[in-house]
């Protein structure tokens, strides 16, 4: 048994504690003993308020501290910590192992995933990158990671800075191409419900061929009488920067490779 | 009973011919009398070669005429029908009905889907925009879209152009989004398999929150530190310059919207 204290109430933490939740009814491998949050409210409905502390005072001793906070906040919450030599791990994708106040041993369990709060994700499928300063605590983090998922892989800080900026890519920006996909549709009473069919497959696409592969559309088949009619049917012109730079991105990409 | 003479065996011909054969197989509402192309031999193994032809000359009389050709090779292959006052329809997002030689009626057919011809697809999910001058042909059209999907809706050519250019940003730009995830992988050694349920995930989330309300990531957290991090980590120009424009527009529609 690891007894966990997770320190956060975002969104990642709200996921994190609600999956350990549900699992600790199955085993108890992982039990968390407590939450320390400056903001208890935000997991009104989530834990039972006797688990939840806002005073670092009452943060009680555990194996392992787990902190899901945003990424400026690791410092300021692990060096608030009062226990020393414990393992200390937090969960973002950009920051090294030096944000965790040396007081105590380092490590990342690094969810590749978009938490939202209003949805419910399964947490068994989602990639999870480790890393930490020792072998013993790599085993450690390993071991909670397991209980998470199924996908846990070791990974070094370069590795995860890698992996979190093809994030941004392939799910921050995605998710701002349909942001604009939705603009373009609801500016021509089109409802975007439409678009979810091309939506999928295009990320169903991938698994059988890879993007290279996978690319269609005028960029790729340099069709530009079908790009100098788009562009001049956009008329926000970030949008039409966005186009013509892709655009030139998908053809050099197309010849480079 | 309609009869249908293809014109095409690119991606759509392709797809369109495979459709209609499985269908016929249950019900002979529609019959493929006969495909014209340039390239026989781009349809082997696809339909028998009695069923192929590369003459015009040799195109059969037909109910309706179903052109699926580049864009740019509408117009002559329309011109090339040895017949008149017949139903031709394009399937291209883009171009308009007068495209078709005006000695026949026009009308287009538009399946809002990326094809490519090594992945098989249920059409009878994509969503199907029709369009024609008059009621009888939009009727005609009505009942070929409903062979092949059940979402078929009659659409006029401003929101076709509207959708092709929503189906560039939705699905072109997103799969190069994916490719330069892959890059940026591969560059670290890092399997893009870990991607996918991030890429399952960000499309799968806007069934439920609409893209606004989905957007995660450092630039719609206005988080600088990461940002500049990330800019700093990217050793591609185009990459750093569609990294600035699309957090740019991800921060300047967080505002507006």
């Amino acid at each position: 048994m690891i007894s966990i204290v997770i320190l956060g109430s975002g969104n990642v933490a709200q996921h994190l504690i609600k999956t350990f939740g549900k699992l600790s009814k199955q085993s108890n491998q992982i039990v968390v003993k407590q939450v320390y949050t400056r903001n208890p409210e935000a997991l009104r409905g989530i834990l039972n308020r006797d688990k939840i502390t806002n005073h670092t005072g009452n943060i009680p001793e555990a194996d392992v501290y787990l902190i899901a906070v945003s990424d400026n906040a690791i410092k300021e919450v692990s060096s608030s910590i009062p226990f020393s030599n414990k393992l200390v791990i937090h969960t973002s994708g950009s920051m090294g192992l030096e944000e965790i106040d040396t007081k105590n041993r380092s490590g990342v369990l690094y969810p590749l995933q978009t938490f939202s709060k209003s949805k419910a994700i399964d947490f068994s499928t989602i990639p999870i990158g480790i890393e930490a300063t020792n072998e013993k605590d790599i085993l450690t983090v390993k071991q909670i990671a397991n209980v998470l998922s199924k996908k846990v892989f070791v990974i070094d800080s370069a590795q995860r800075k890698a992996l979190h900026v093809a994030a941004v890519f392939v799910c921050n920006f995605v998710n701002h191409m349909y942001h604009i996909g939705q603009n373009i549709c609801e500016e021509h009473q089109i409802p975007f419900e439409i678009m979810q069919p091309l939506i999928e497959e295009t990320a169903d696409k991938i698994k059988i061929l890879n993007p290279k592969e996978a690319q269609t559309g005028p960029a790729i088949r340099n069709d530009q009488k079908t790009i100098d009619k788009h562009l001049g049917f956009l008329s926000n012109d970030i949008e039409k920067n966005i186009y013509n730079l892709i655009t030139q991105s998908i053809q050099s990409h197309g010849k480079k490779l």
